[in-house]
């Protein structure tokens, strides 16, 4: 039978997957938006964002509820980890809004002139987020730990582009705020990824209450005691 | 006399306000940094970011401890609020970085050839900041409240700066990559100042018990109930 409590954690669980699903979303069809050139997609996600914030309000009230009743420190790790989560999905929003704001910039202008490895990048990000919340999900701490090293990946690739459409802006002025744009989108991309670690890290911290994140606190992590 | 409670939540605010210090120090030398064009100093800032990191998972631990003793919804509000305060506030280091890092970039060129209004930035978001952390030191939701409209300003500044300097850029393509480091402290700022107002609205939150985040929200809210 099962007790109350794990009757209203789960409840908790479903919301954030539920907040994911749409923040998967959110990433998925600015993107689309991005690369067929479709407005009324971009302004649909951009309106989108607003469900988005509202389920981090939402997660934040059963966190408070949640905690009246969980007495329990695996509970505990459940709750604060959910609140980590849900603002990382919130800012996940954030940047598939502004990704449709410059899908809409771009889409009136005409394409540039210059390959960039944005479509690999995408993907990589996409298959990032997906990774993280299946880990999230089945609670899998290997799956969270295995998809980390991946974030240096999309900094590479943002790195990348950011230094060929500056190197092309110089070459072609007329293209500057196209390739401004462009730049916002790859950064936005890389962002996305790094939430997507966040939340490979907050599912190992939930899964074996170990803090892996500021991996560089790791080695010769400096010490607060006089801070 | 006081219960163990209030000396154990006491105990965090302490914590979470010696981390506040620790970023706007960092904000402060960054900006500093960029100023002077002082590289020792930018270089001090990269390294006390790995500080305020520690901070965060400090009172993450402590937040947890807290939540096995606190029974009373204020409390919770209290500890949960003090997770969020912390993550704006590694996030408020984080741009410290990127603010030291382009000042590195910026001091080994010549200046530009135009003239932005950084200083006016400067000088609102730092007073953000400040605003932001004695209202959470006084729990002073008034003051929150008051300091969140001035966001706005920053917003129009960055834009301005944004601006002029894609428009420099088109007239001066040997200066396009210090142009992309301005721009770049330049939404740091920016973000700076949305971290101080996140934090005046945890603020609001942890004294009022209500929620003013994403304001949109308010206005004819999206239900979630079918989502």
């Amino acid at each position: 039978m099962e007790s109350h409590l794990e009757t209203d954690l789960d409840v908790l669980k479903q919301r954030l997957l539920t907040m994911a699903n749409h923040a998967e979303k959110a990433v998925t069809e600015a993107l689309q938006a991005l690369d067929q050139r479709d407005d009324d997609l971009a302004l649909q996600v951009k309106q989108s964002d607003r469900v988005i914030n509202r389920f981090e309000i939402e997660i934040d009230d059963l966190v408070i509820q949640q905690l009246i009743k969980a007495p329990l420190a695996t509970d505990l790790r459940t709750v604060t980890a959910s609140v980590k989560i849900s603002h990382n999905l919130e800012r996940i929003g954030d940047e598939a809004k502004k990704i449709a704001k410059h899908a809409i910039e771009l889409s009136g202008q005409p394409p540039i002139d210059i390959k960039l490895d944005i479509p690999c990048m995408a993907s990589l990000t996409l298959e990032m987020l997906k990774l993280s919340l299946d880990a999230f999900s089945h609670r899998d701490p290997a799956a969270a730990r295995a998809l980390i090293p991946r974030d240096k990946e999309v900094d590479v690739l943002n790195k990348q582009v950011h230094q060929m459409l500056s190197q092309h802006m110089a070459k072609h002025p007329n293209a500057i705020q196209r390739c401004l744009d462009w730049m916002a989108v790859s950064k936005s991309l890389e962002r996305i990824a790094d939430h997507a670690t966040n939340i490979a890290e907050d599912v190992v911290y939930l899964c074996e209450a170990r803090h892996i994140r500021h991996t560089g606190v790791k080695r010769g992590m400096p010490s607060l005691a006089t801070a």
